[in-house]
């Protein structure tokens, strides 16, 4: 049983309601079943593909967890594919409806907000078949899903609880060269979800901030919540090495890199993630070049591998990085690899020597958690979420800016000291712990009943 | 007492409802309330200036008529500014909702598909506020509006009647140089309402064949309803000179002529519209210059008004068309005007030889009856459903393409025969009688109990 309910035990002025669905006067009750939105990617779709990231992999462990908490989800996305069903059970308790909003193919993330109105009528379909009362709360995910969220939650009469992911103003204010900034359309429609939503779910102290600073939002109804990582999936994976002085991570290591034919003796830097301007897979790049014109020697022992695809909405395609790679000389070293499984990804983070992130904007970084989890250190940009997933010194390092020379200069500890990036990574094991998915979805919960609450009071309030 | 209504009251086992409401089984209701969707322009706009033009007019002649025949009309529409209050009495009966959808200013017609959730939440506040079954029935114009209309009637539980008036596949088939073709967001959003609507209301019965020939509609669903002209305000003016044998129309335009200082001697060929590339104004400067090619000493007979604004999706600037006068060598004949209200552009009608309207797609071409109406033939390109709009040889001429040669031989005509104008122009004005607002509302009332009457025809088959 999950910490979060045990937590609600133990209140002392409150019982748990329990299965019986007995509610007791004055006992915060949590909802049964959430319908969660989140119209322009499914949660069945491969991460790094198109527009399928962490937030993919967020919806789904937060589903997964919240159905072990007893809150069923239902998850509704937009149709791309007449190959699967209406309905879709994900896992026990987590059910992904697929909706019926314009063509399955061919329809551009931009092209999606004249598909709201029909989405909304999908869902409203899907839930005129149940009783009334059937959701207990909304939780939409990206502005597009917060629009059909706000129209749903006005419906059912239930709380709307809303997380941004990513924030056009932000996007905007820090814009890497080449990048497209977010059109004003967007700026608006997040505008108006922050002030419909009940609640908003930030994923970092930093996320809350903007969402005050640049969306005008009520820091009351802001809530933060760190986003977990799966922690049965992400970890170091050593054939019986974990009583090492690294918690078994360079045996870890040795592994995975047997499993992807990686040389042993090489020092690895590691570009995971999608393939396009914000991310700055360039700057690894650039990174590889410097540390080899300071010394040339270094060539045999670097392998740079780049795994992701190129993004829907990103400019820079992985061609064009593969000429870059080419004109700076380092075309040998660089492997570009599709985006794969997490399985597979898992692997690759295990393998690698550091995980790079010269990210130009990130609400959170998953990857970087994710890393961490396989025992592999970080060097990130501090940017958004970063300072909070990596811990500097300890973990990874943390890098101000975006100049190739400091990246490395970081890189270069690595080089310098074999030994780093196991202790290191086994640092980051133990850090990325906190971020598991159960406290995610804990938290999470803890949103929806406050939610819940305030709204009853509200109503209460309303009706003397 | 409309025509409509005595023809409800004399049908044989029926009986005309009347103001008791009184419902008599079997007896086919019309709606007491309809709840009118505008979303991008406001039926309190100026025609002729940005995006407003005929179906703004259209919508106000049709609510003031649908409400002399006791059914409410409330016109929902985007509030574009902060002076207005959230509703407005346009005339009784008729009441504007001015609904809060994103920013009173900078908002393009493009970046309102984002806007269409929260213009919805709006039309739901104002309803919340009414007892159940208030509005009887969703009329949408426009297909953004049909998308709040689709959303509207399902929850209201009445039926969506829906108004294209332009059409993106219609357009883009047609598309003029220079021209944007609308995007596959539009046309994806058309096939949608096409699909959730219950009645289609088109123009002409060109537009109903492109309804099901381009969008698949089931032809039985499709209503065609001439739009009507307000005969009240466009008729020829002359004082006390109605007995004539051209019906008083030489008079009114020597009078109209007076008034708009233009000279009583002139052959004039007015375009009026708004200046984009769809209306292509420039056909009427090339068809002048070719008159004057041909006979030079027209110069001083020739006066060429363009009476519109720029059209927020064209392309063509009216600096664009003076520039063409000038190299055209005939900027001495052209006058610009802005666009002008109601009663004024009446005048330009009366004073005008000829109407010319060399349009590459008019769905219905109001404006053609308009100066009909006003006693003025009318040049028109065999487009849409300016073939039903003007008499070929009786109230104007029908020209085939868009070739400027074409057009100056139909104005050569009234060149030769100063008469033809007037004796044309008697014939147009009562041509133009049977295209009244009366006429127009009492069928779209028919439209609406068809559809009621269905709804409830196949609600009692669910229930047994």
């Amino acid at each position: 049983m999950s910490q979060y309910v045990s937590r609600l035990r133990s209140r002392p002025h409150g019982q748990f309601p329990g299965p019986s669905r007995l509610r007791l006067p004055g006992v915060p009750r949590r909802p049964r079943r959430v319908a969660m939105l989140s119209v322009h990617t499914s949660p069945l779709h491969q991460p790094g593909t198109g527009d399928a990231g962490g937030m993919n992999v967020y919806i789904v462990e937060l589903a997964r967890k919240l159905a072990a908490l007893n809150i069923e989800v239902e998850i509704f996305t937009r149709a791309t594919t007449g190959t699967l069903p209406p309905a879709v059970e994900l896992a026990p308790g987590v059910l992904v409806r697929h909706v019926d909003a314009g063509p399955y193919e061919g329809l551009a993330k931009e092209e999606l907000p004249a598909q709201l109105c029909a989405f909304t009528h999908g869902v409203m379909q899907a839930w005129a078949g149940h009783r009334p009362g059937y959701y207990d709360l909304v939780h939409s995910h990206y502005w597009l899903s917060g629009h059909v969220g706000w129209l749903a939650a006005e419906r059912w009469g239930v709380p709307l609880v809303h997380a941004m992911h990513t924030m056009a103003k932000v996007k905007n204010a820090a814009l890497a060269v080449g990048d497209t900034p977010e059109p004003a359309a967007r700026v608006i429609g997040e505008t108006q979800i922050v002030r419909a939503a009940d609640r908003l779910i930030a994923n970092t102290a930093e996320e809350s901030d903007e969402l005050v600073r640049h969306y005008e939002a009520d820091p009351g109804k802001v809530a933060v919540v760190h986003p977990g990582v799966n922690l049965e999936r992400f970890r170091p994976l050593a054939p019986g090495g974990a009583d090492a002085d690294d918690g078994g991570v360079a045996a870890s290591r040795a592994a995975a890199r047997a499993r992807l034919g990686l040389p042993q003796d090489a020092v690895i830097p590691l570009f995971a993630g999608r393939i396009q301007p914000l991310k700055a897979p360039d700057i690894l790049l650039r990174a590889t070049a410097a540390l080899l014109d300071e010394d040339p020697s270094l060539r045999s022992r670097l392998v740079v591998p780049v795994v992701g695809g190129p993004s829907g909405s990103g400019l820079t395609k992985p061609e064009g990085l593969q000429k870059l790679a080419a004109r700076l000389g380092i075309a040998d070293l660089v492997q570009f690899r599709p985006p794969v499984g997490q399985e597979r990804l898992a692997d690759w983070y295990r393998a690698a020597s550091v995980l790079v992130m010269p990210s130009y904007s990130e609400s959170f970084g998953l990857v970087a958690i994710e890393a961490q989890a396989c025992g592999t250190p970080v060097v990130a940009a501090a940017v958004g979420g970063l300072p909070v997933a990596v811990r500097d010194g300890i973990s990874g390092f943390l890098v101000a800016g975006h100049d190739p020379a400091d990246y490395a200069r970081a890189l270069r500890r690595f080089v310098a000291d074999p030994e780093l990036s196991a202790r290191m990574g086994h640092e980051a094991a133990r850090h990325a712990q906190s971020f598991g998915w159960d406290t995610a979805a804990a938290a999470t919960g803890d949103v929806y009943t406050a939610a819940m609450q305030e709204r009853r009071r509200h109503l209460r309030s309303l009706h003397g």
